[in-house]
């Protein structure tokens, strides 16, 4: 049996639907992530670009809006199994150019900036307090890379029942495999996966919920 | 670039190694895991079959042992988004026979079970806790499915600092190319993928640590 | 300086008021809490009485009702710190007695029961993700004992930004002078302590939100 | 029956004892809740000093040290419920002098620096993944205000089944019947509570273990 038929005979991929009010994250798009030196790679930077429509059309509609970025200790006092796995993380600290936000997503006053040392939004932070405290019952995700901090956001995101809407055009991951796999897998179990048109179309007729 | 060649440039995939005492996960082994017709297929009885051994190695060596199952209230209370993207798991409740474990993989007294109801093992359950107070530093992952509640609790693992083996040849999959994926994901960024025998292996070298 | 005055002075104690929807909760009411030979004890009976009001209110008026109790595995996998503490904790497992709920304040279908084996109703549970599923901002505080379980689960309520209405005569504790104390440092600082007479009018004249 | 007559009766107040490795916080040292027309008063100031020498020998037996301290945003995005209680919690920005650490207790390289938003120096942090990446299994408590932020830190690390000691002439709060009144609680439901002389003693006994 193919991948999808199983799911599809087992009953998986219903749609969530928007809920009753959506916030925007915006996972991780920091220099270091635009940068295939870096971080970054395969579709990253049109993911970028394809935020930046998602973004404008936010704060537009006053929808609530939060940015993640990686932030360790300058003295890597807070380093632990994934700087193991992944040495190169140990760069993104505080004033370390690879750890700010990118100049076209950069986050304005009032805008909530979550600094994390995990993959998920979620871990170690105030993210669903903050959610809470919007009156947010659905997540629309964008970011990279999808297979990674996306990924674990979203599975979160899905956990607390938050409704996660990830912009699919809106994710990037150096890794274009890891990237189609990871939003199949995710439209299957956990999110729905939609373009960010159709988010954005969305937001418009709703008056930003 | 290729998805492997990006990821070796940037510096992914270092070995974290076993630490100092280890503990194995058992991830949702359970009836309705093992049938096609349920949430089953793809390579996860062969999954079942591998981690017999790793338990019964696990066993004889004195190594903490736990086990994840899902188990939703019987009225339905306690569903959420997850639900509402798969609806059979409402199924999976505390007497029925899908949620309960497949015989060859059944915990003995002594062994913790974690009830949970959603993918990672870790959330809104005791394992962390548990962990600790076992004083593992590592954990050894089998389960179902692989790109689920096995992924899903790796990342969380990571995250938590506890280092990940993920026992690969105890890891099964409905959708074997999301299988192939998730490991693949896995040993970039959260966990030393490795085969079952290597890792009996240590511990029997180890004396069970 | 005296302690009110000192807070008075530094500008704690606020009125949160409620929010735009309540849930209430009830912590702990299981046979072992209502008997003083085992945790009982001070006022714990009287808060049951009152909590039967509150209960039935609710249940009136179709607000978001659960209930903790304490659940150790029966083999004793589960003990932690809190059990090297007080050892008797140890007996509250699934079938015993002591750890069923009260009569009076027996669930019905359909209100969530959140199993526990730490003090906070939020610790390794799906609380907050059942309160968010819910579309609740505020939640209404009744149980026992006040120092113990209740203000746990106040303090991390507030944490996760979710309003704390603490229903003063429905709260007990073995230990009159750490009931007061609590409910003094809860409401400078976490939470709004009003009697339940307030809070079943407020209810009635929101119709239930 | 008196307070303690009655935990006395029903088993509590059972002594943990140090386990096999310990790490010290110091919680919310900070300037502004050095003084009392800020967030200070009581026997805060005591706390600070008796805390010096705690620091000064977990710094010779090179003991794992951490540190917390409140950090909201410059723009007041990530305020909540605490807010709303305590509205001048808002001041405590990232580079307002109140929520720098008192220079006696000032962190050095290598000490983790726990930035926070609620009491509970665990609640949206990575304080529980520091301790396992430390391998320790107990902590050690120094802080105020002792009825806030010590105490739901407490709360939390047995929870998490960290072992807490707490160090009673290090902690002080604003308030002493809430701070003699947690002490007590503290001591028969979560910890054990002692003087820091003692918790030295131990430790220059077991080489900073």
């Amino acid at each position: 049996m193919r991948d999808a038929s199983i799911y599809a005979h087992q009953g998986f991929a219903n749609v969530l639907g928007f809920g009753r009010k959506s916030a925007i994250i915006f996972v991780d798009f920091t220099v270091g992530f635009s940068d295939p030196e870096i971080f970054g790679g395969g579709n990253i930077l049109s993911a970028i670009e394809a935020s930046e429509s998602l973004l404008k059309a936010g704060r537009e509609l006053g929808v609530p809006i939060c940015h993640t970025r990686i932030v360790y200790a300058d003295d890597g006092s807070d380093l632990g199994v994934v700087a193991m796995k992944v040495p190169k993380v140990a760069t993104l600290t505080e004033s370390h150019p690879s750890g700010n936000f990118v100049p076209s997503l950069m986050p304005v006053t009032g805008e909530y900036v979550v600094r994390k040392t995990q993959a998920s939004g979620f871990f170690g932070t105030g993210l669903a307090a903050w959610l809470t405290s919007r009156g947010a019952d659905t997540l629309i995700v964008a970011g990279c890379t999808t297979s990674g901090c996306v990924r674990a956001t979203v599975v979160d995101a899905a956990s607390a029942n938050f409704r996660p809407i990830v912009a699919a055009d809106c994710c990037g991951d150096r890794a274009l495999e890891s990237h189609a796999n990871s939003l199949f897998d995710l439209n299957q179990k956990y999110a729905d996966v939609i373009d960010s048109a159709k988010i954005i179309a969305h937001l418009r007729g709703s008056g930003g919920q």
